[in-house]
């Protein structure tokens, strides 16, 4: 299954599961992927930037991709293959498309700086995998420090074809999806899906500017496919409702370094990992930081009872 | 007044107004500083990271924080000093000061990496400005991209006598105002009053872990006055209400660049400000971002009274 | 005198020279200016970015112009008036044209990222200090953390009639001459005077390359008189042969930080300083790095009886 | 064998040798190894920043470094092994240690700031490669904006045994030289190898430091060698005679980007390589750069008949 020219919905981003000493944990990637499955995701993300993939050797990223694609056959499921070079790239994407990925996810070096220097990249990029292979432009600049202009990423998908889908997390990034789109109506760039990530901070807007879903690893990817549906379907203050009332959650695990833990350990509150544990270098959650997670998922069962955990 | 060496309660980031034709707006100088007096603010810092400082002539600063020291002469009035060299630094700190500004605020210049560069860097502005200065050290990486550990701060603090405050905005920051409480508990450091920035995006759980308060520019002084105020009396629930009804528009109003139009631009709706104008080179508020504000507000009055505007 | 459409030549760099006590020294002024003259020297810049600009009170500043634009009647004085916000740009630019200068020179903010940031961050600038003020485009990514394309300068040189000569001084930069000037020829931008900075590492070449001289601040600006005269006369070999003569001390006087305490040591010995103060924050000279020029000045009397010093 | 603790003399910075057509050219590898057995090399660095490693497929990076280790057995052979994550960077240190390698080189990955992170970052990569593997400290603030102090190298040295030698190429760094040598007089910290990169620009006066020798890739590793050698033998002129005829064409190849495109022409004119060729991206040599290169050579032959090329 290749990545649909109209994807939409919610892919969200897959964290890898391990046990405490460090070794994949294969049967949460199992109930993971059911989960997506059953809130209504559309399609998944594995070794994303918070999938922990430099922590994995080149063989077991291979085989986390392998468990999610097997156990998800109808879903497709998109690998991050970001890399410090263009031979290591390509060898996880073969790999991996091999063994049915749906298409990859390529973040740019933070080094890249003029805007013909990043369509340069992509440009390279989409020839060291194959043009046959689709891929996900990530536009991340508050972790990798590039700045795209709305010009720029029509260049980029103006220039390459294989280009199927913005992940789109710039931040203020609210204009920057209205540009697009106006792109796109004035016949100077094709119909681009795009995908919000930045864990959804401004997701309630930014499918009202126009947004295809989300394409992040928020801990309740259920919130994120029913505030996607209804904004879709026009129930404008339900979905607001609902978001706000995940907000401050949601606030909190996107913090950099530490939001990962906190995402894990939701999800293992969730019954969704058997542990919390990352591989090192990790960020830990303090028992203060710990406290505060319990106290905001008590606040937010009051009004989504999805938070009542045991 | 000098910065007193036990600062507590919320010091409002004070925007410049400007008429629409880039005059200054004394009269809603007056009315703003009147404003945050009525709210129990306990001092006003002007010519902050939002206050479009470098778009004044030195004069016009000049002038701006004494119209606000004028009025508010019970209060203690920080003024924002930061510049690229000390020659500049010291000549508006002096000015300022014999106008009865009650310290100063330096944020650290971006070219700065190693920890002996910052704690250097902080020694020489103290030296540049006088020893009898209070100031208040900025700790702001997202904007900055200068990062202070605990111990840097530690340093500069035991190492520094002037240094009366931190304005606490490193993102993710709770750890870090634990860290520092950690060390005057423990007597390697002398207390110091922590106000929090970065909009307030995370004063709920700041207050908790121990900061004295806010010193940001949040369109709504009144709801983070509240806050502290819930929160230092132990009504926790009740702050963290109030708080997560305002956190959407908050969030909206964090956002780089744009931050500062959505802020005039509530100010001007609250009717604090006559003109929501920037001075050149702005960041403009599109017709679809003022809807959004307008949305965001008119869902917050179902919460707070305050956010229902003509 | 305005900055001339078609400069070439050498516009030494001009530093400001103070007193061990921190006073400038008014005298060294005219003794350089003096000098700068004698050597061939078609223009002057002053208030660059090793002229300690940012220790200077804004009087001090305009005064240090004003004595070397007095100084020297007959060349045109570029004055460095990079600033972070266009109203200081402004207000020194207006005083210092009044006061007889060419020009003024600009850097961009090194939180300039994009294309388009860059070009319109020098629209506005340009807007800000009047349309009838020449100014030099500085393109010195090693030092400002901004990348200018050739493709950019294009723009700005096409967009801002008063973009009046380029400071070049990108590493590698050879290929960048060679591409502006393929510009002119092609006809896609107009003449544009390039002056080579960055020491004049690569003066040699860049001459070789289309460049029209240097705008550096090396301790023998009368070298690089005769380097530019020499390769503009042809005399290929004898360039070279005087410009490697020079290179051991050059390269160690184009380092970050001590460069400037290298320079003014060497003017001072050459007796064209009366101290090598600088004020502070300054890199120092440490006994062995002193020990090391006298070495380099020893070793390049043998080829050019100009470093012979008493 | 492994990297002896009083490592000194000249390791040269092996470039990967690629034909034409991309494959690796093994017989080059063979040629450049013996080449730098008959300089009189004291070991070799292989897959170091100048070594195309990102653009070789795992597999090929182990065959270039056994290849190299094979053809010395007497050498000590140090491996390029920074990577984005630990699992990579252990993999690879695994295989090259078992085939023989002498240690292994670690630079920081650019997104440090702090000391406490910097320290941190090499405790955990002695931690991943295991503490029984000397690795190279790698100090390049220049390529990977990280910028130890002496301090901070102190405590990387005092806090990790296996912390075996240092590549010094900061910029300015002649100071750094002397104060880390000054620790080891004082007693605060131990004897560490210190041999200098940067492509030899200050190699000269950094063995007047206290340097222990070069460890970088100047397309003539025989002067290197010999600069070296004449400098540990007091021959100082003599030293600094050789040094200056190569320093034009030594800056010239200093040049980041081309500069690895210069270093590979040279070495095939030399007939070292078969090829100039790298794998992509690639910067690229124009037909005015080659020329400029070939002047350079020309002009240095007839100080070095090392240069007379065919």
């Amino acid at each position: 299954m290749r990545l649909p020219s109209d994807a939409r919905g919610v892919y969200p981003i897959a964290p890898t599961p391990f046990f405490d000493d460090g070794r994949i944990d294969t049967a949460s990637i199992d109930r993971l992927t059911d989960f997506y499955l059953q809130c209504g995701a559309t399609g998944i993300t594995v070794l994303g930037q918070l999938g922990e993939a430099p922590k994995l050797e080149h063989q077991e990223s291979v085989e986390v991709a392998r468990q999610m694609i097997r156990r998800a056959p109808n879903l497709p499921v998109v690998v991050g293959v970001s890399a410090p070079g263009f031979a290591a790239m390509r060898a996880l994407t073969h790999e991996v498309m091999e063994h049915g990925a749906a298409g990859v996810m390529i973040a740019p070096p933070n080094t890249l700086r003029t805007d013909d220097q990043i369509v340069g990249y992509f440009k390279q990029a989409a020839d060291a995998i194959g043009a046959d292979v689709p891929f996900v432009l990530q536009d991340y600049p508050l972790t990798f420090s590039v700045q795209m202009t709305p010009g720029v990423i029509r260049r980029i998908v103006s220039d390459i074809p294989s280009c199927a889908m913005l992940k789109h997390e710039d931040w203020p990034g609210l204009e920057k999806i209205s540009a697009l789109r106006a792109f796109e109506k004035d016949g100077s760039m094709r119909r681009l899906p795009i995908l919000c990530g930045n864990n959804g901070l401004f997701l309630d807007y930014e499918m009202e500017r126009g947004a295809d879903g989300a394409n992040t690893g928020y801990a309740f990817p259920d919130m994120l496919c029913d505030v996607v549906r209804l904004s879709a379907a026009g129930q404008r203050e339900e979905a607001h409702d609902l978001f706000d009332a995940h907000l401050p959650l949601l606030r909190y695990e996107q913090q950099p370094g530490v939001g990962l833990a906190v995402r894990k350990y939701v999800l293992q509150r969730r019954g969704l990992l058997t542990s919390a544990a990352q591989r090192k270098p990790a960020a830990v959650l303090t028992p203060a930081a710990r406290a505060e997670v319990d106290h905001l998922l008590g606040r937010l069962a009051r009004h989504d009872p999805r938070a009542k955990l045991a």
